[in-house]
């Protein structure tokens, strides 16, 4: 069994530590990462740069390569240039931070989690719903067990398991929820400064809106202590509008 | 009418200007755009660095906003912090390369008209297919047309009309097509390169694969000469699969 680690948060990250002890077991394990954070690069590729490489060894743990390029940049590499074989599980994270509602469309941990799926290789997005004092053990344990059902039960092809765990001990977890995802999003404020030489410039910051979801929504079910599971496919197609939209009858006029 | 212009090719990029062109009759128009080019960035955005910007003139055109960041970030920092009225519609493009396919998901032109439709904006993304020698004329008196059709419609909300305009001359399009997003993605290939001082590097370089796929998907109608046109919304989750998973029966284990 050949397993692919990669992230967002990069190589050095505790995340991906803890993500490579809850799956060395099940056979071998190649880390590709970023070489430093890529958090919120959501599905980008470095086209018009190059992509710096290099080896690097976290002591006791697993000897990975560095690239400077996306978490998706990182699954291409690992599969037409760095592995051997092609990985049978591909795992993203375990990320700090929740990547829930419409903050999925922004997840580099998703993204690299995608590439996978597009390949039609079986992926899993993992994270930590917290910035800061992860509580690693219900993250890891869970996983693990996870990863042992995939192996058993198969996956479907092209999805991602879009996997987010409350952070809160491991007694306090309601259980395990699949959901849908939801609709909820940052909103944002920006923080306007002038630089020494008088240019201006922004840092952006914000704050998550909460929103009012049923239960079965990814934001719901953390909120309530679950782990929630999300199969999330990507068919943007909005199906729905199709019959409206050719109510429009548009049509293009070879002349002005 | 207020009309926001954006774009991931930068705001001194042609395609944007012939936008401007396309759209300067229907009411005011802002544009901010990424400073330089920010192909095949998703849906990123800049969180961890600053965001320097500057006022860029476009001799007989427009003044606009140039940001250090994602076509993402131009249309956040648009509505929040540059713009005196939120836009009645939000324009993208026009990209050069198409959209179509698996690559919507890695589209700069894309994430940016997203971001307006996960506020309630009125958003179109437009893209004409090819990298060399444009034939604007075609992309502009479509965009117009299909402008002044949005306003007299109105567009459901929370979608982006993806469009995709084949860079063929006028007389040789075929139509208009609303289509489903394909499943078409690039196969990658990297040239491995070493630098002076010995380290690893890699370019990402890459060729279309093509799929034999049903008329009313957005790639082949591109190649049928037909202008693509369509309707994408964010919620990923893979419904189809969600019973599959509850019989899964995952649950989380308290202890080893």
């Amino acid at each position: 069994m050949n397993i692919l680690l990669v992230n967002d948060d990069g190589i050095d990250a505790p995340g991906i530590a803890k993500l490579y002890e809850a799956v060395r077991g099940f056979g071998s394990v190649t880390v590709v990462a970023p070489d430093g954070e890529q958090s919120a690069v959501g599905h980008g590729i470095t086209l018009d740069k190059p992509m710096p490489v290099r080896t690097v060894v976290r002591d006791g743990l697993f000897t990975g390569t560095a690239v400077c390029g996306t978490p998706a940049d990182c699954v291409k590499l690992a599969l037409t240039e760095i592995m051997d074989h092609r990985p049978d599980l591909v795992i993203s994270g375990i990320n700090l931070g929740c990547n829930t509602g419409l903050n999925v469309i922004y997840s580099g941990t998703v993204g690299g989690a995608a590439e996978a799926a597009f390949n039609r290789i079986p992926a899993i997005a993992v994270s930590l719903t917290t910035y800061k004092d992860p509580l690693w053990e219900t993250a890891v344990r869970f996983t693990r067990d996870l990863v042992r059902t995939v192996i058993e039960q198969g996956m479907p092809e092209g999805i991602v398991l879009n996997v987010n765990i409350p952070n809160v001990p491991s007694a306090a977890i309601a259980g395990v929820m699949i959901t849908e995802q939801g609709m909820a999003q940052w909103k944002e404020s920006f923080s306007k400064r002038v630089d020494p030489k008088g240019r201006t410039y922004y840092w952006m910051g914000g704050i998550k809106k909460e929103l009012r979801e049923k239960e079965t929504i990814d934001d719901t079910a953390i909120k309530n202590n679950y782990i929630s599971v999300t199969p999330i496919q990507f068919n943007l197609t909005a199906y729905d509008k199709l019959e409206h939209l050719k109510t429009w009858d548009l049509h293009y006029r070879n002349e002005d």
